[in-house]
């Protein structure tokens, strides 16, 4: 075959305990890129409607995209899809680190899950051979001590584990699935789907390499990569991590503190990446083939004892258990993703859950006595990361919360509801609406809830935007100058830049490395990549049909379970004025969004109830979909 | 600025004389690409619905594309949009030649014509400057004779000449405008606009040479195509010129014979281009940079003198003039190709509207006394070849037929208006629907009428289809295996591979040379095209986005003139069962085609009656076309 990959998707019945394996054709693999879509076809074809997120209805897929396994930076990523615990609607996750090319260099594709084993197991996939093995003796354990553990157990230490800390198995709505113990698929509660199924970890170890149409082309693009690293967006990325560009955010007022109060926080600083590399840095970690090496490994002992071994927080860890908490102590938010990481949780929701929770003290809806005597104001650090221990064990206030913030404001009520910061129940990562005014409609009309990696950021606000425009008009050709406006050429701008990234959760490539703006690498180089790597000769205009199919096919999805425009809501915080800096006083019309909202819909080619129509089902080779 | 063409668009006012000339920005080139777009663009602001297309009120747009000048094959393309008063809706036609490469020296990219000439006038470009000037002396001329009498008139032998023939200038309503008096912007009746006022020609001539961002990519992309062409679809088209394919055609049933009854001609073989080549075919004949040279120069003494300033027939004038009519002679086909490009007719109009009253006058609905004594039965050369004349002339039933055979039959009656095969009033071209199915919907849902270079031919049915469809999968993604069906992956492969040709229409490239099958350069190749000459950074999606942007313009203008759904219809011989040869009793199910048709406007963003939704305009950016 003159394609990269092997073509094995692996089958897993935990009900029965029984695992086949299915080889699909080529176009399917060109239909979907694997990756997201690939997941999606199987949960669209395998789940029926209102099924249980935690039952054994609901079915989980693990996949890579047709590029992971090659030797070149950004295409290791894995995702999981299943039908999200926390947003009711469809879930989507992606990480990066070593498992995902392992589990091509095993012979396989995609993983599909379903059922509910009857006692805690592990799946073993060694070279094209697959088995399920008793966990009862990694049931519990942290996410380091269970990885070292299955490593032993299979005998092999260059065994790949992907796995769920306690949190997932406790039904934590945002639990993660890691590997490494710090490469999070993060959201929409992955890890509570997994758990459910009883499914502690995926073991895998692989020989093999996947074929490369031109190796030569795609050794050349690594050069390339290597030879323009310095010279590109990512270099920053290895430099400071994704928190070097705090200081942007901060001047812009896009840096979310207090709860989404506010687009600037006083202790900005403190908790900036420079700060962070000059002071409890102790080196930088990459995933395969990668030469970013954004990853962060931070150590201390003081206040909070952190191990190296669960890495360092990112920009959107240090936002949401920094800034949007009031939190200025960069070693209490390392501790606090050191605890994510270990029982595996969110990030993102649990700092948003957290922040909430803050604010809900604040205002006197939650008193001490309901958080078992934490003093739960704005900038405790002690508090936030004892409420993140909390959740992380289910603990009094914590078992609420580990429900997610907004079940958590339904149930505390009294005016919480006004607190809980969430598109379609899922948190909002740490870029501010108000500000980013294409992102916000983003948040709102995601099928899997607010996500930050989903769309471009607005290029006219954020620094650089005149050369992000320069190259974004390649994809896009939209001029979306005026910061404050939510007009067509936002509008436009957030659709097509929404199929774009929609493309690389398919494809299955990282966002710091690939993609339309500041990466190492731009979309025509990708397309390069795609044709060096697969020998199909593809064009942009076919692969962000791709993008689009994703996106359609999960609108589908929802729809079958009642999810659409009512849903596609900014909280009531994402309409407020916010309170200093560059953004003091800007907030967002209601009846601005909702004509950009119907406008979308219109663009997308969705009714105006915001599901797909016949026609664009069927433009995108999805007729079988159309009821 | 960073892009290869000057940005100059000339404006005449023909009533009043005067002559002004506009910068659009580059963001207004970037838009529409130059050429078709781009002269829409003039139309949808500049004519009122409803306008007389040969009144003051019709405006006329002759463009090139953003690519034109440059030094490399099948870019010299010059694009002529207007009201067409053949069809009533929007008009477009594209020629190649000399001419438009020559205007880009000169310093322009489009003119826009409005008004009408007190007198017969002619424009004269000269190095950016340009004045009218009277063209009494070569009004009612053949090309021919005008050509020379106006390189004389401007003193210049290396002059351009643009023109209508006398067809053009009596209204004939498929006149055409030349340059080289061979070099056709055929379809749709432009030179019948131009006639109407009173502007004979453009007379151009530059010394300049358009910058362009990577001369070294571009003389590497021209000596890629020079080392290619003989391994290319291309070099077929050197050999023995369009009409090469006859042969493939007739072995498929696909050859249009005796007014659509059959698809295949026992006379074919006497018209083949490979019997061209070894009769009269006396040279081969190209445009501005081109090394395929596809266009023939043929020269003939008996039966008829045919002169080889007029160059030699094309496929579809063969077969209009050769299988429509039962002509099984190739000196005859010569002949009316002669006469067409002396007089300035479309030749694909003219044969179809000869082999329209042959069929009546087989049918007994014409009779010799109709004809003006010519015995009109299928297969007499000599009345084909009279009755051409006396269209060009406008004498006794020429007259008629010279409002084309729509209009005609509607004037002749009594079962005429069933033999009449046109969409939008437009006679086909040389491809039958009941062959190549795709081809079909596109005859009819095409806004300018039937036409065979407005999306690609089934590769499913035409021989080589395999390496076809790998080809053109990287634009379409498409599987359209099942000749005989109309399914959804049809009607996709039809809308896509219209968006494909309408970008060309709008880059005027030509077809023959780059596009997405059997033509030397591939797509791909295109877009490297495109960023080498302009310095843009660009991706096949914007380019497609162009495409769909032309193709929704003129859906919108014929939308203002009360033109949709109910003309998207195929005529009366369209569905019949064809008689003979591979396709002996296919026809075309009328419910299978309404059925596709829906499903196309479905997929193309348009309501139920085929006009662009609000949201769909949005998309595209536009917007001020939304009512």
């Amino acid at each position: 075959m003159p394609y990269g990959y092997t073509g094995r998707i692996l089958h897993v019945d935990l009900t029965t305990g029984t695992i086949s394996d299915e080889h699909p054709s080529e176009s399917f693999y060109r239909h979907t890129m694997g990756g997201s879509a690939l997941g999606l076809h199987y949960l669209l074809k395998m789940v029926p409607p209102k099924a249980d997120p935690l039952g054994p209805e609901n079915v989980l897929v693990l996949s890579v995209g047709v590029l992971t396994g090659a030797p070149i930076g950004g295409l290791s990523r894995v995702i999981a899809n299943a039908k999200s615990p926390l947003t009711g609607g469809i879930g989507d996750a992606e990480g990066g680190g070593f498992w995902p090319a392992e589990l091509k260099f095993a012979g396989f594709d995609a993983i599909v899950v379903k059922g509910i084993s009857p006692k805690p197991v592990y799946l073993y996939i060694k070279d094209g051979e697959a088995e399920l093995r008793d966990a009862s003796a990694v049931w519990g354990k942290i996410t380091g001590e269970s990885e070292a553990m299955l490593r032993e157990a299979v005998g092999d230490k260059r065994a790949q584990v992907l796995q769920i800390g306690p949190a997932g198995e406790k039904g934590c709505k945002f639990g993660n699935i890691l590997n490494m113990s710090t490469r999070a698929c993060g959201r929409t509660g992955m890890g509570a789907v997994m758990g459910s199924k009883r499914l502690k970890a995926v073991v895998v170890r692989g020989t093999g390499r996947p074929e490369i149409a031109d190796k030569d082309k795609v050794r050349e693009l690594a050069k390339w990569g290597r030879d323009n690293l310095e010279e590109s967006g990512a270099w920053g990325m290895q430099l400071h991590g994704t928190a070097g560009g705090i200081n942007g955010l901060q001047e812009t007022g896009a840096l979310p503190t207090r709860n989404w109060s506010s687009g600037v926080f006083e202790g900005w600083e403190k908790i900036w990446g420079q700060t962070m590399t000059d002071t409890i840095l102790t080196d930088r970690d990459t995933c395969y083939a990668c030469v970013v090496r954004c990853k962060r490994v931070v150590e201390t002992k003081e206040p909070f004892e952190v191990d190296p071994l669960y890495g360092g927080p990112e920009y959107e860890t240090t936002a949401s258990f920094g800034s949007y908490c009031g939190v200025d102590n960069l070693v209490a938010i390392a501790k606090a993703n050191e605890l994510c990481n270990k029982y595996g949780m969110d990030t993102i929701s649990c700092g948003g859950t957290v922040a909430f929770a803050m604010d809900c003290y604040e205002q006197g809806i939650l008193t001490q006595e309901d958080t078992g005597g934490l003093d739960l104001r704005f900038g405790n650090a002690e508090a936030m990361v004892a409420m993140v221990q909390r959740i992380a064990d289910r603990e009094g206030l914590g078992d609420l919360l580990a429900e997610g913030s907004y079940a958590a404001a339904q149930e505390i009520g009294h005016g919480a509801e006004d607190l809980a910061v969430t598109c379609h129940k899922q948190e909002y990562p740490a870029h501010v609406p108000q500000a980013k005014r294409s992102l916000g409609l983003i948040y709102a009309v995601n099928p899997f809830g607010a996500d930050h990696m989903s769309s471009e950021h607005d290029p006219s606000y954020a620094p650089g935007g005149g050369e992000s425009i320069e190259r974004l008009s390649a994809i896009a050709l939209n001029d979306p100058q005026d910061a404050r406006s939510l007009n067509d050429e936002k509008v436009r701008f957030a659709l097509t830049t929404q199929y774009v990234y929609s493309l690389l959760d398919s494809l299955g490539t990282c966002m710091f490395v690939w993609g339309p703006t500041w990466q190492l690498y731009d979309m025509e180089q990708l397309r390069e990549l795609v044709e060096a790597i697969t020998g199909w000769r593809t064009s942009l205009y076919e692969l962000l049909m791709v993008g689009q199919r994703r996106l359609n096919m999960m609108r589908v999805f929802n729809a079958r379970e009642g999810i659409a425009r009512e849903q596609d809501m900014l909280p009531k915080k994402g309409f407020i004025k916010l309170a200093g800096g560059a953004t003091d006083g800007v907030g967002i019309e209601e009846t601005d969004f909702l004509q950009a909202r119907e406008r979308y819909y219109a663009m997308a080619g969705w009714d105006e109830n915001g599901v797909p129509t016949e026609g664009t089902l069927r433009k995108l080779g999805l007729e079988w979909l159309v009821d």
